[in-house]
């Protein structure tokens, strides 16, 4: 298979999906894609994905390489509180038949993605090349601008919160993950977010990234972290304790969330991103806005919403407080530094 | 160098650089970024450049990689007749040393082009890879919607009418070409673009697939074809053809527009694209026209006009009547499908 069969058969596919071209007013094919205009602020991020470096080509299916291709970008998004529009993907092919099985592999793994989350493909390039298979996704969205999460807004005093449970992704969430977009834009209409950022490279990196950006400390709760019971695909062998993971292994793509003490203690009351599954636990907690999450995702047309909790870990603290830890025993502290991330400071 | 510092110093050079940020809310550094909202249409464009197809990392200077990873992007913007706003870059790197310092002079051919064409860098993405070199890029621009430059617009009657000179660009113009932007601009001010596309592949197929996507034939007047001086430049054995070059040579990265035929008379008349230099030679023709795109240009923030001649190559035809050519003797046939691109019908 050539590149120009292969991307007419790909054409032919997103004439028949109007899913995937929602938005565009000339789409793949022309010089360029062509998008209807917005009021909102442009919101681009781009993730490039190599092999042996963000996964390894003899172990992972293709279609997950795909899928994460796209995830990873959309992830940056909801880091932003933006709405996916639209996404471009670059591929790098390995030469012969072996490429062409993957880009159709890939191709399979990324359109029911970018369909849950009503992401547009706007347009792509191949290349087939004597060296190994990478993949380039650039993304767009929108948000009204004075809305977006920013890395800057945590003051002093904020909460940290975080969905869901970290630690483990390598075994699989890495691939199979689902990006926080509904959750980011419910509580980008809830206007209860200072700054946000998603994990890529660990809470414990990231966390500090977020906090350098808004130029303050903070304080963790260690035993409030939620840890993800992926960690317990590790070998027994394994050296670092299942907190260790929770905070340093990454790729969790979950998101750290900066809110008023008020509006956390709101949230967390409310639990509004524990739907149906989760909400059942308890009955008192039924709420109107755990209800009102699950007909949010489906109002904006995104797939039924997973018992997503919110956790608080920790709060911001002035800049001159330091990165600090309260451990178990209740005792604050410097924040350690657990071997497999000390390296970032 | 290390990943992150050579981000730390690209995001210092950018923060004193405001024409690299022009249109930011937010520039790179969170985890994405964020431009001020437009009226007009989002122009989205990508393309992907890999070391063995599109160049050879150890025969081009890594300035002109990089250079040349922007400016085939921002010759699509001008294809669409949009302006450029930002674009984001990502690179693959071979690891090591090697690696980091590809990577810096790299970005010494992006700046001056990003800048010179009014670009703002928003992003990027750099992994360091037991692999080749391959660079991303992703741009965007902004256009009236009604106003774009698409491949579906030319009607029969139209004339062809190509930007500048064709052939002969492997041997430096694929590196040093400037991307038709201000061009384009101007063009489309004029109202008088039905179609356009840029000129990668070559004339005769990008031609081909420009027809084919309007629904319509052309016949080529092949004694009108502008040749480029450069095709001077191949080994006296080389066996093809000066004509044959410009036809098929690719990568001149020059506009074909499809214009009326009253429209094209006007525009040849005045000749706007020859400003300066090609205006001198004709005191007749020193018109306010050729001034008027030299100020255009100034008034823009591009940089002065090269002598640039629109050349009139033929016309559109009915569909039924198919791809014709006209020879230097005046006898038309069936386009001739010359040796170096027949592959490609």
């Amino acid at each position: 298979m050539n590149e120009e069969s292969f991307v007419a058969s790909l054409l032919g596919r997103l004439r028949d999906d109007p899913s995937l071209s929602r938005g565009l007013l000339v789409g793949p094919g022309d010089d360029a894609a062509l998008l209807q205009p917005s009021r909102e602020s442009l919101v681009v991020t781009t993730d490039l994905l190599s092999d042996e470096v963000d996964f390894l080509v003899d172990r992972a299916a293709p279609e997950l390489i795909g899928r994460k291709a796209i995830a990873v970008n959309l992830s940056d998004l909801a880091a932003m509180g933006a709405r996916p529009a639209a996404a471009v993907v670059s591929v790098l092919l390995p030469r012969g038949r072996r490429g062409g099985v993957l880009a159709e592999k890939m191709v399979e793994g990324m359109l029911p993605i970018l369909r849950a989350y009503r992401t547009s493909l706007a347009g792509g390039d191949t290349n087939s090349w004597p060296g190994k298979l990478a993949v380039s996704v650039t993304a767009f969205g929108y948000v009204p601008a004075k809305k977006a999460f920013l890395r800057t807004g945590a003051r002093p005093g904020d909460r940290i919160l975080v969905t869901g449970a970290l630690g483990g992704s390598i075994h699989r969430r890495q691939f199979t993950f689902c990006p926080r977009v509904p959750e980011a834009l419910f509580l980008r209409e809830r206007g209860v977010v200072r700054a946000a950022m998603d994990i890529s490279d660990g809470l414990l990196l990231d966390l500090s990234r977020l906090a350098n950006a808004s130029n303050v400390g903070f304080r963790l709760d260690l035993e409030n972290i939620p840890i993800h019971g992926d960690v317990d695909l590790f070998p027994p062998a394994e050296k670092r304790s299942p907190l260790e993971h929770a905070l340093g292994d990454g790729e969790d793509f979950e998101l750290i969330l900066a809110v008023s003490p008020d509006d956390a203690a709101g949230l967390l009351a409310e639990q509004p991103l524990v739907p149906k599954k989760e909400a059942k636990r308890s009955t008192a907690k039924k709420s109107s806005a755990a209800k009102s999450f699950t007909s949010f995702c489906a109002d904006q047309g995104f797939p039924p919403p997973e018992g997503v909790l919110l956790t608080d870990i920790g709060e911001f603290l002035p800049r001159e407080k330091g990165f600090l830890q309260t451990d178990q025993a209740g005792k604050t502290r410097p924040l350690k530094k657990f071997s497999g991330w000390e390296h970032y400071f």
